[in-house]
């Protein structure tokens, strides 16, 4: 059979990344629209699907010649269904979403949760290439997980396996959660996390310090500013990027000895830190694994970016489907 | 086809059981032989292979009515190749276990580490009936694991998935583990672990406890004095099983945040401490984990004791072998 179109789509909270995908991977073209949502983003589905068939008609491409669309949503999904419990950024509740997305678009389609999708496309063409078992650990805002096992997204019985930003690991006086729960993996470690740690350092210690000077100009620092002063060896910037490191280390050690990964890739915006949060979280990885897991495991930065989204979505549409939808 | 017979073995340090298991996990026979550790264990594949011989001529069986062997061993497998890198306790090293098994018996054969083999016993036919996604631990003088993953053991890349034994769970100060590192979830939740914790506190505390007069008595305690006294409102006993109990309900909460399952089983000698232990265990499994993967998870103790080796090796035999090997 002929090569076929994949197509993916990544929903974000004020964008919707879109590309042609073929099967190799290659991203023929990407492009992406607002997300609309107003009236509790009920506009969005139409939206995708006008956008689709304008981008068909420019690449004179029939929807014979498209295998599917697979979509990575954020919030709860129930992949098998193709329904989305809540996805709060939106404005989705009980949204029927991979139904309304065939019927208006009259392609076959496939829903993921979004952080999923962009570890599939790690595994599939990124750094996770040729890796069955993996953990994806994107570090933004807050932390996102996605497990691999056996080729495969594990979503576990209720959808909620990789939720491994919500890992308690400061049992005693945790900052309080998003989720309602103190002391989660995402409190210690995400750019928010690791901007708070930094904050209570700056408060409780008047050693002189370049973050100081910083927070005393712009009234504020971000996790980007405390990884940039510990690469520049401001003692009380080290120690938070060590902390935050640290956490990280113990959680991966922990996950690993579970699932006995071949891959570990790091991506969000505090993959970027570089050695600075890499040297320690190996280190602490390699403590809290066990020898034999640590040798058979390697620790990478996410290589996919933007495009993460949009490929683990295509790769879900190439591998899970494989007929034309007609509405 | 006619019901065929599966042979399930679960070599120990001093037993090797057997059994013959229909199907449907019926045992239709089972038995036991010493297991001869002299001359490195060098004896047991020919032992294993007359008894079997010796025991279907018994049932006027014929090799061609068996599908094959299951067989669980302890120490680190190779699934695949059917290879014993190391097994302390059996004198066994880089030994070729299936290769000598099937030229031995002339019947097929499949190896598994014994912890994972009674795992799929308890999913089988067990406490885990039903459940594609488990987690099942065992606490004995270790603590075992075996995780299962849309109904098969899940063993990561170079098989030591589920060693969660070893999780950290004491970073401060914590015991010596044997396999080196500290603070092992093994050091604070097996059986030896639990009277470790119990004379240390026996130690560092004068309060009158009816555990204490045991110790005085008997010049030792076990992990079950430690579970009888809690069952009596003793308040030292209560603390060190509350202890016990909330490492364990950690480590499980992470666990359960990584693979979402829908059961954990909890089988070994300290699973018979009734609510003493479980009544704390759940309370820290809800605290830890989420409130969605709480809800979607029953927490079960054991039920096929000692039997859950040999039916899950014949479940192995049943589900991954179907042909009679002929030497």
């Amino acid at each position: 059979m002929a090569d076929m179109i994949n197509i993916g789509v990544d929903l974000g909270g004020t964008t919707i990344k879109m590309a042609l995908i073929d099967d190799s991977g290659r991203i023929i073209d990407k492009w992406a629209i607002p997300t609309n949502t107003i009236d509790n983003g009920s506009h969005i589905t139409s939206d995708i699907s006008t956008s689709i068939n304008k981008k068909l008609s420019e690449f004179h491409l029939d929807k014979a010649e498209v295998r599917g669309i697979g979509m990575g949503a954020p919030g709860f999904i129930d992949m098998d269904s193709g329904f989305v419990y809540k996805a709060v950024n939106i404005g989705w509740e009980n949204y029927a979403l991979k139904e309304e997305l065939q019927k208006s678009t009259g392609i076959s389609a496939i829903i993921e949760n979004d952080a999923n999708a962009a570890a599939l496309g790690e595994m599939w063409i990124g750094a996770g290439k040729g890796s069955k078992n993996m953990i994806c650990v994107t570090i933004g805002t807050g932390v996102g997980g996605g497990i691999i096992v056996n080729g495969d997204i594990l979503h576990g019985v209720s959808g909620m396996a990789g939720e491994i930003g919500h890992m308690t690991m400061v049992t005693k006086d945790g900052a309080l959660c998003n989720c309602g729960k103190k002391g989660c993996l995402e409190t210690v470690s995400s750019a928010t996390g690791i901007r708070r740690l930094a904050l209570e350092a700056l408060d409780y210690n008047d050693s002189e310090s370049i973050l100081r000077e910083i927070f005393e100009k712009k009234g504020d620092i971000t996790a980007e500013d405390v990884f940039n002063c510990a690469g520049k060896q401001d003692p009380l910037s080290s120690a938070v990027a060590e902390k935050a490191a640290y956490y990280l280390g113990y959680a991966l050690g922990a996950i690993s000895i579970v699932i006995n990964p071949e891959k570990i890739v790091i991506g969000g915006g505090v993959s970027h830190a570089g050695d600075v949060l890499l040297t320690p979280l190996i280190k602490y990885f390699k403590k809290y694994s066990l020898p034999r897991i640590f040798d058979a495991c390697t620790i990478d930065i996410a290589k996919l970016s933007n495009d993460a989204g949009v490929i683990g979505a295509a790769w879900l549409a190439k591998t899970k489907l494989n007929r034309v939808h007609t509405a």
